[in-house]
């Protein structure tokens, strides 16, 4: 949060226009109705555009034609980009101090003899690396991570807190699996029932491509067979379940708390919503787009917009619905025997 | 559960009156079905009434007027109250020994030389405090605990093993984390798609306000500028997922599994049922409540009670209501129809 | 999966049959549209039978009369056996290499003077094991993983990385915690609202029986009194709530981010689906089947099969559903002002 720069610089590395001074000072990036001078602020959501009025920053990031738009509601400059969205993440990187590594490793953490690391990797105490495993270059271990045999990490990862990679699982390049993800655990497979239960063993791996984010306390399991395999660009957020042999496409995005099977295949650039869930053995097609809470019994088509998420409802109004929602079939039989009554009497 | 107290003790303790006799020495709480001798047992559910008769215990803690409710149906002496739930619970406190902790720090522990802990904190092996942190008096953090840098952490806090609280965050006082927390994991954002998608980076941070409690692998995003904050006395209970910039209000209760979205307020006194999934940026307002597995698309106004799980039903016939269900519209174009017949036919 | 057998003592193993040439070596499992030759593979879900024809396999498992149905399909030879997945498993155990343990205790765990390990444990570093806790023969604590005090781990149990055992919580033999997983964490009690809220202490324990395995990063509290149980051989999968003083009979099956509330008594046999809620306080009857996302707000009988999921449906015609669900009870007072108006007509 130490740079400065000028509205300029910044409409020179975002690609937009300065609507105002060009050498007006940035230094930091702060919310509409929190920033004050010094500060660049963002409009992306139409709702926030009230704020502008008393707005304290020093310059607006808007959209092409964004600034004529607000003209005179704000005495503050404004940089017009294709994207704000885009451009506020681009000059928030610019502001924000990347977190400063050791670049060496703990004498309080464990290095199998047959580890191999490459140059510029932190390695913090507690954390554990396994027999021929291999961390590439600058990536980070944090505290209690534990990596297992014959890992693979690529370079410039990052391992938070209480991470767990297992035996045999393969991360790429600037991966970053956040606290207490599990990778490679086993997949639930049993065959039979009761006390003849027998564990299938899980002794595939996970293949974890460049570019992914796996979200705190997230979970997924390594294979029964091959390989359980979210591809490259794939973000994923906290408390999500993906099961064994499962792949997920290139540049797809789960959020918080949804889970999906086993063996099921979830295209490119597919957006699947908090708390949904997908059944095993099925294929979601590359864009799809499925809403909160659904459930998805069956394979997705590509491109499809999928909702199942019920919206609440106030209680005894809800309550007088559920009582009937079970009665549909006899409503329907009701409706078709009035139909048949009616054509008589009409036909009379 | 070493302690022994009279009736009569109790009843003061609680500000509650005996029906019976206050000599009776009393050691332990257990449940209605299994006290015995010596042990004060509590009816705050009807259903178990039925035990009463069979109960050995030597006490029974009722409501007002629950023992003549109740009188002649067992040998007991009744502590009546006017909550006999939270005289359970403070009775209970009574007889339970808290954990004794060394009040020491273990060597096997890193502590970051710039970070400042206060008397009697109890730092396990395998905890790790990063620069300039500080951890308030009493409190403790258990093995495999990492907190990051510029943390503060109040007083007689408990930090369950392999909590992880990072960098920047803040907890109040008296807050428990259960096992396997993340405090301050980057909230879920970027801007554009596919190879042009850009991290936004999380530059905020989660404020844990007084006598919170957070369930075990509950995950609580840093929000993206500004605050994620679970404001004072909040219960929040295990694997819940709570985004940036979300703040929950003072004594709400969240029920494990649910998942809040980016922003959004959720007011004070809320009760949130277990897998309630909520949008981002609404509000949720003060006192109201959310049955179990409800979808929340809109802000909610203050007081009210939603619901909007379903029952679930024999597997056959939810298949025909299933089938009925996309029908809903079809449906209701038939009746329309069928009513302007019946109209046309009651006009001739 | 260094060992070879030939496909008669494959058959001889698994109780079946060998249709072809009982001298061939196997030395691997692989998926039927991967196998080459030495592998032998399986065809348990007819769907996967259209990879027969070009199947690399030297051997293929099948059911009872499964060679004949796929006769002159590909030139492998078969196994018929009784169950294909059962057979399965057991080819794959017998072909995986067990993890080879050093069954001794690193000098960087923590083992309180008071706890008890008996013969051939292994304690990987940064094990944590409290005052008055015994290990059992051969299981192994790995890196990160906390016992508490007066605990108790069976026989042959794995506890992967950072699982952490509270207090006083007791677990059988065999018994399998992947990482992350939290037994004994407080319930989720608390007595009274507001500023008046007291937390209700959990003195209660977990215990858990011989052959249950319990998915990554699952929760399982304590009982407020009592125990909460997991009985012998359930199998529960990753991200799982089970609050306290409930009770997971024999064999029952729990699948993916299902949540299971307080005192509920689930039954033997029971099959649990993946996201389903269960509310608390009631019985799940032996043997019953709960398909995926269903809410189950009261008791169910045993041996029945109930689903409440909902399939997604294209977003557009879902909103026009959502739009009309909450209109049912005024729908069906149309149907019934309908009946009774051609009732009328009808008695003209």
């Amino acid at each position: 949060m130490s740079r400065e720069r000028t509205l300029a610089e910044l409409a020179s590395i975002t690609g937009g226009t300065v609507v105002g001074d060009g050498d007006i000072i940035i230094h930091r990036v702060a919310p509409i109705d929190e920033a004050t001078a010094g500060e660049i602020t963002f409009l992306t959501n139409p709702r926030y555009a009230k704020y502008l009025d008393r707005c304290q920053a020093s310059a607006v990031i808007v959209g092409q034609g964004g600034a004529a738009a607000q003209a005179g509601s704000a005495p503050v400059a404004f940089l017009e980009v294709a994207d704000p969205y885009i451009a506020f993440a681009k000059i928030l990187q610019l502001f924000s101090s990347p977190v400063a590594l050791s670049q060496s490793r703990s004498s309080q953490s464990t290095l199998d003899p047959t580890s191999v690391l490459a140059d510029g990797v932190t390695i913090f105490p507690y954390a554990y690396i396994g027999a021929r495993s291999k961390v590439g270059s600058r990536s980070a271990l944090y505290p209690g991570v534990f990596v297992g045999a014959d890992v693979e990490i690529g370079a410039d990862c990052v391992l938070h807190p209480n991470v767990v990679v297992r035996d045999g699982c393969r991360v790429g390049n600037r991966v970053i699996l956040h606290a207490g993800v599990v990778i490679g655990s086993d997949g639930f497979g049993y065959a039979g029932h009761g006390d003849g239960r027998v564990k299938i063993p899980q002794i595939g791996i996970v293949v974890v491509e460049d570019d992914v984010e796996i979200g705190a306390n997230t979970t997924v399991d390594r294979a029964t067979l091959g390989q359980t395999v979210i591809r490259r660009g794939a973000k994923i957020d906290n408390l999500v379940q993906i099961a064994h042999n499962v792949t997920i496409g290139e540049h797809s995005v789960v959020a918080a708390q949804a889970g999906i099977a086993g063996s099921t295949k979830v295209g490119k650039h597919v957006t699947i919503a908090g708390q949904v869930g997908i059944v095993n053995h099925i294929e979601i097609g590359d864009g799809a787009v499925i809403g909160p809470q659904s459930g998805i019994p069956k394979s997705v088509p590509p491109g499809v917009i999928l909702s199942g998420g019920i919206a609440a409802a106030p209680h005894h109004e809800w309550l007088k619905v559920m009582t009937l929602l079970p009665q549909l079939p006899k409503l329907w039989a009701s409706v078709r025997s009035l139909e048949r009554q009616i054509s008589q009497l009409l036909n009379k």
